[in-house]
This record gives structure tokens, C-alpha cells and sequence, in this order.
């Protein structure tokens, strides 16, 4: 293709950069396990069964993406190895996953119902993806909308 | 592989089931433009400059899932063909797309800003994404937590 497409211009559109760097197969799922408390390669490949080759490659990709960092370790009467660790930019996928997350038990549910469900930490209290104001007052999906930023640029 | 892996197996899990649907590489771009108001094959084509087999697929896929609706139209002159439309399942991937978007924003924007502003329709005011208890009170990320629900499976 000779123009260029709406990936390689993710320049001028955030949701575009964010697929760049976690819309690869599998990317999200190994954050969906980082986000879990997962570190080791081992666990990843445990929690996942994909290929090792694949596996490496996402996480080095989100190592330079600044999503995980790697940290070494050492399990006794082991070698050194990695681990792949959650950065604090990682730690905000947190609210990608739980979207996905919300729209997967709103669609895809079977009978049983969700999978998961979120809660608050402390209270145990049932806690929800929303839209607020600045007050903290929720809106409706239906009632945003998205305006041109200072980076947008003329197409 | 023998074992079934966490895509195959995202019965278990509604973000695995979610990405079965929308995590084809141009998938959720598609989504995005059809949340601009986009319905014409010719209007999808132009904003993301994809190839048009890869364009009907992601079309069609999106239609099978429930997200997108085929509804027929004819411009003056021409025969008829189909529009997609955003379903109301479609139009609650709103919080998905403005998850990745606010993501990009705060870690992978340029020194110009964000190129898109999350606005409420009526008043303008600043909107964002959050988690919210029952009373409608912002929790913060890391107070959330993922406990099993009515549709956990063993593993």
C-alpha cells in the first residue's frame, strides 16, 4: 500500500498508538497475567501454554514498550533469570483490561455469568468502569464525545 | 501445541472471550472510526487505508460477533449496497476505545498533547474513565481487585 495507513500513522490518534504497542496477539493476555502478580517466564508460559518463541517476543516488546521492566533472580539451585515485572505505565492497563473485561461480561457471557468480577480492595464492594466529570459525577457513554486535542494534527 | 491455550480456552475468562472478537489487528481501528459515525465500506476504506480484503473481513467479523448491523442503502445512481452500523453492544465498546486512548495519551503522546479531548456532549466539561463504587464514589486503580465470579471454572 502506498499510503500510509492508519496503523503507521498512529501518530496522530492515541488509540492507535496504544494497538502499536498491545494489539499483537497475545500482548494483552500476558498484561491480564502481570496485572495477576505473574513475573517469572515459567508462570507466563504456565498461565498462557503459548509458544516460548512467542511468549519472549511479547515480553520483550513490552519491555521496551515501558510496560514491563526486567528484573533478575534467582531461585535457589538455579541460574540467574529475568523476571518481567510491571512498570506504573503497566500498572494503568489495569483499567484497559477491566474494559475489555466489562464488555466480555456484558457479550460474551454464557449462562453461568462473569468469570471475575470486580471489587473494591478494602470494602469488598462491588466497583464499575464509568465515565465522570471533573465533580466525580458520572456520565453516560452516550453522552461523550471527543473534540480535536493540542496534538491533533490536519489530515 | 496440546494444550489448549488461554484464547482457545477464553470461556474461561471475558477478557480472552473479548479479544477473540476484537483483537484481529485492525479490528478495534474499525470500531473506532464506526463510533466517528462511519457506515460506508468506501468511508472505513478512506479513513484507515487497509486493503479492501482485510477491510470486508474485519466487517464481517465484526457484523458476526454482534458489533456491527448490516443495513442496506443506495446512493443516488447507484445499486444498493451495505452499511455497518454500530449495535448497541458496539457502541458500549465506547469504554474500550476510550480506555486504550487515555492510556496512549498519558504514556505514549507527543510533546503536542493529547490529539483527542474526552468532552461531555452537552456542557463540554473534561470527562474521563474511572472506577466507580455502587454510590457512584471514584476508586482509585490500585484499590481494585478481581475476585472469581459466578462463572469462574476451575482450572
Amino acid at each position: 500500500m502506498g499510503k500510509t495507513n492508519a496503523l503507521e500513522a498512529g501518530g496522530a490518534c492515541s488509540i492507535a498508538r496504544s494497538l502499536g504497542v498491545l494489539g499483537q496477539r497475545w500482548t494483552l493476555l500476558v498484561v491480564r497475567e502481570a496485572l495477576k502478580g505473574r513475573t517469572k517466564f515459567s508462570e507466563y508460559q504456565e498461565a498462557l501454554a503459548i509458544s516460548s518463541d512467542v511468549l519472549a517476543q511479547r515480553l520483550e516488546g513490552l519491555s521496551s514498550a515501558g510496560v514491563l521492566e526486567k528484573r533478575p533472580y534467582r531461585d535457589a539451585g538455579t541460574r540467574e533469570r529475568q523476571g518481567y515485572h510491571l512498570t506504573p505505565a503497566g500498572r494503568e492497563l489495569g483499567l484497559v483490561i477491566a474494559a475489555l473485561m466489562t464488555w466480555g461480561d456484558n457479550h460474551l457471557s454464557d449462562e453461568a455469568g462473569p468469570p471475575a468480577l470486580l471489587r473494591h480492595r478494602e470494602t469488598g464492594e462491588p466497583v464499575e468502569l464509568s465515565f465522570v466529570d471533573a465533580r466525580g459525577e458520572r456520565v453516560a457513554l452516550d453522552d461523550v464525545i471527543t473534540i480535536p486535542g493540542p496534538g491533533a494534527r490536519g489530515r
